[in-house]
C-alpha cells in the first residue's frame, strides 16, 4: 500500500517529523510510506520546507535577540528566489535564559538581517514564520536592520537596544533598501491575534515574554504610540487586524511596511510542497495530532489534510492521544476513523513519555486490520 | 459481515453478556451478530448455560449458607438429564453480610439439596461451578444434604450448623442414595489450588471467608483431619490434587465420592453451546476481557477462542481495557490484532466506569477500518 503519513506533532512528545518516522518505521517495508512534515510557523518551519522543498541551510551570524552575535538559519530556494526565515531562530524565546526575557532587552533585529542576507542572493518572495519569538518590540529590531531609522524629538537615532517604543517620534525610511519593495512577503502564523487592545501582542503575549504586571499597561501605551507613528509613515493602519499581533509585532510591521499576505504554515507547506499531488500518488493518508476534538475542528491540520484527500478521493485516518470527545470517524471532513494511540489506561504524562512507542503500536494494530488479507476475503 | 462475540467479564466494568449486548449494539444492523457468553464457573454461569442451551431455571428454597431457608435457582436441561449448579447461589459469599463471613458458620448443604432436586428430576449428569463461595467447611455440608452421616467418637451425628470439621471420627456413607453413583459429575472452576498446604483452601481463600489470622492453623489441621476420614472412607486420595481446593474444598468431596471430572467453565460452556459450531458460522470472531497480556496466555479465555478458531480459519481480534505488555497481536495464537478500549489518557477507575461507552467506541472504529469500502479498495 502507498501511504502519506503527514502528521501534526504530538505537543511535548514528538515533532511532526519524529511522528511521521515513526509510522515510517512501523509500515515499511511491508507498505511504502512518504512523509509529508507539518509546521505552525514556529520552531522547526524551515527543516520542514527543506523537507519537502530542494533548498539548503544558510547559517549566518546575526543579533541574537539580546543583542549578542549568534549564528542563525534560514532556509534558501534558490529555483524560487525564495528564503524561508522563522522568527524562533534570530529572535527566538528558547534562545533567552528565562531571567533575562523582558521586551526591553528583547530585539527582533537579527530576523531583519536574514532578511537583507537573502535580499543579497536575490530574494524576490520571503516567508516568515511567526512563532516562538522573544520579543514584543512592534517589530522595530527587524525594520532597523532593513535600514529605517528611528528617532527621538531631538532627532537623535535610538539604538537598537534597550527599546523605546515610546521614544520613536519620527521614522526614516530613506535608508530603506528599495529592493524590498520587490519581495512577496508571506507570513507564516497560526495566531490570529492583532497588536494592539486586550486580544494584542502585549496583554497577551508579554506575560510570556518577561513583561510583569504592572507594566503592561505602560508597554501597551507605547506600542500605541510607536503603531501610530508607523501607520502614519506607512499610510496604513494594521494596529486591530487579524494576526498583526503575531511574534510581538513583527507582524504588524511586515504587514504596514510590505503588505505582507499572512497564510497558515499548513497552507504554505502545503502549496509549497505539493501536498495534493503526494495525496494523489498515495492509497491512504495518516495524520493525527495530540488531541483531536470535534471543538477547533476548523483551524485543524488533520482537518485541513482529510479535506484534501477527500476530495482527492484517497481515504484519511487520524491518530491521536487525547479523542477528546469520543469521536469515531468524522465522515463529513473525509476522515474513515479517528484512532486512539492509548492502549491502556495511563496518565497525560505516561502517554506523552511513551508517545512513539504507543503510536507505533496503534498505526501497527491498525494495519492488522486494514490490510489484513484475513479480512479482505471477508464479505 | 457474521461476527461472534464472545467477550469475558471486564471485572468490575461488563459482565460478558453486557459486554457482548455492548459489540452487537455497536455493529447490528449493518453485521449479523451471534453473541456466546463466557463464565467461570462463578457466580453468572447459570446464566450463561441457558443463553447458549435450551434449558430452565428451577428455583426453590433451599439451605443457605447462613443455615436460613432461601430461594435459590440451579439450571435444568431436560434434553441432556443434565442440571447446572453454581455454588455462588446456593453458598455465595454474596448472601453473607460482611460481618457475619466465617467458615464454622457457613455451610454447602444448599449445594447438596439442589443436587437432591435435580437427582429427583432425573439427573444423569451435574455440571457444578465452583466459584464464588462463602464456606470452607470440605464439602460436609453439601455430603450431609446428600445423606452421608459425620459421628463424633461418641457415634452422636454431627448436626449441619455450627461446622465442627475436627470432630468427625466417622463417616456413615449408607444412607447415600445410590442413584448419585450413575451421575456424571463434573466441576467448572478455574481454581488450581489443592485443599491442604500453604496454597490450599484454607491459607488462601480462608481469610476472604472470615477466618482471622490466628484460626488459620487450627482450621487446616481441622481440615486436615477431616480429609483423611474421607480419603479413608472412599478410598482415594485428592488432598493435594489440584482444584481441589476450589469453593472451600466441595471440590475434594466431589472428586473423592463422584470422581468429578474437573473442566474450566469456558471449555464447558464451549462444549455444551456448540462455540466450534457458531465460529464456524462466522466470519469473524470478536473476543476480549479487561487485561489482556502474554504472561497468563495459557488461562486465558480469549485465547483459548482464537485457538479454536484458528483451527477453523476465521479471523479473531481481541479487545481490552488494559494491554499490559503493548500486544500488537499474537499471531502465533492466531489473534490477528489486539485492540484497546481506552481513547485517551485516563485512570483505571475512569475506564472501569465508562468501560461499555468505551468498548462501544473501540468496536466501531475497528470496523472502520476492517468493513470499509473505502479499503478494500487498496491495492
Amino acid at each position: 500500500m502507498r501511504i502519506l503519513s503527514a502528521i501534526d506533532s504530538f505537543k511535548g512528545s514528538m515533532t511532526s517529523k519524529q511522528a511521521n518516522n515513526v509510522v515510517k518505521e512501523a509500515l515499511e517495508p511491508e507498505h511504502q510510506v512518504t512523509t509529508f512534515p507539518i509546521a505552525d510557523g514556529g520552531e522547526g518551519t524551515v527543516e520542514a520546507f527543506l523537507d519537502v522543498l530542494p533548498g539548503k541551510l544558510i547559517e549566518e551570524p546575526v543579533t541574537g535577540p539580546t543583542g549578542e552575535t549568534e549564528r542563525c538559519y534560514y532556509g534558501w530556494f534558490e529555483k524560487e528566489a525564495l528564503s524561508i526565515i522563522e522568527v524562533a531562530e534570530a529572535a527566538g524565546i528558547t534562545k533567552v535564559d528565562r531571567d533575562k526575557r523582558h521586551p526591553r532587552y528583547t530585539t527582533s533585529y537579527g530576523v531583519g538581517e536574514q532578511i537583507m542576507s537573502a535580499l543579497e542572493r536575490g530574494m524576490k518572495k520571503c516567508i516568515i514564520g511567526l512563532g516562538g519569538s522573544a520579543t514584543v518590540d512592534g517589530g522595530i529590531g527587524l525594520l532597523q536592520a532593513l535600514g529605517v531609522r528611528f528617532l527621538n524629538k531631538h532627532q537623535e537615532e535610538l539604538p537598537t537596544l534597550p527599546i523605546d517604543l515610546a521614544a520613536v517620534d519620527s521614522v526614516d525610511t530613506t535608508h530603506l533598501d528599495p529592493r524590498l519593495y520587490d519581495v512577496e512577503f508571506i507570513v507564516g502564523s497560526d495566531v490570529e491575534n492583532p497588536l494592539l487592545g486586550e486580544n494584542g501582542a502585549t496583554y497577551v503575549f508579554g506575560p510570556q515574554k518577561g513583561l510583569r504586571d504592572h507594566e503592561l499597561i505602560c508597554h501597551e501605551k507605547s506600542m500605541q504610540h510607536f503603531a501610530e507613528r508607523i501607520s502614519k509613515v506607512t499610510r496604513t493602519d494594521y494596529k486591530h487586524t487579524e494576526g498583526s499581533g503575531a511574534a510581538g509585532g513583527i507582524g504588524f510591521c511586515l504587514y504596514a511596511f510590505f503588505n505582507a499576505t499572512p497564510k497558515s504554515g499548513f497552507q504554505l507547506l502545503a502549496e509549497k510542497g505539493g501536498l495534493s499531488q503526494l495525496i494523489e500518488n498515495a492509497d491512504l493518508v495518516i495524520t493525527g495530532e495530540g488531541k483531536f476534538d470535534t471543538q477547533s475542528i476548523q483551524g485543524k491540520v488533520p482537518v485541513g489534510i482529510s479535506r484534501l484527500a477527500g476530495k482527492l478521493d484517497v481515504p484519511t485516518i487520524v491518530f491521536a492521544a487525547i479523542i477528546d470527545d469520543g469521536l469515531i470517524d468524522l465522515k463529513e471532513e473525509s476522515i474513515s476513523a479517528v484512532l486512539p494511540i492509548v492502549d491502556a489506561p495511563m496518565s497525560v504524562d505516561e502517554a506523552i513519555k511513551n508517545g512513539p512507542a504507543l503510536l507505533r503500536k496503534a498505526v501497527k494494530r491498525s494495519f492488522n486490520l486494514i490490510s489484513n488479507d484475513t479480512f479482505s476475503d471477508i464479505p
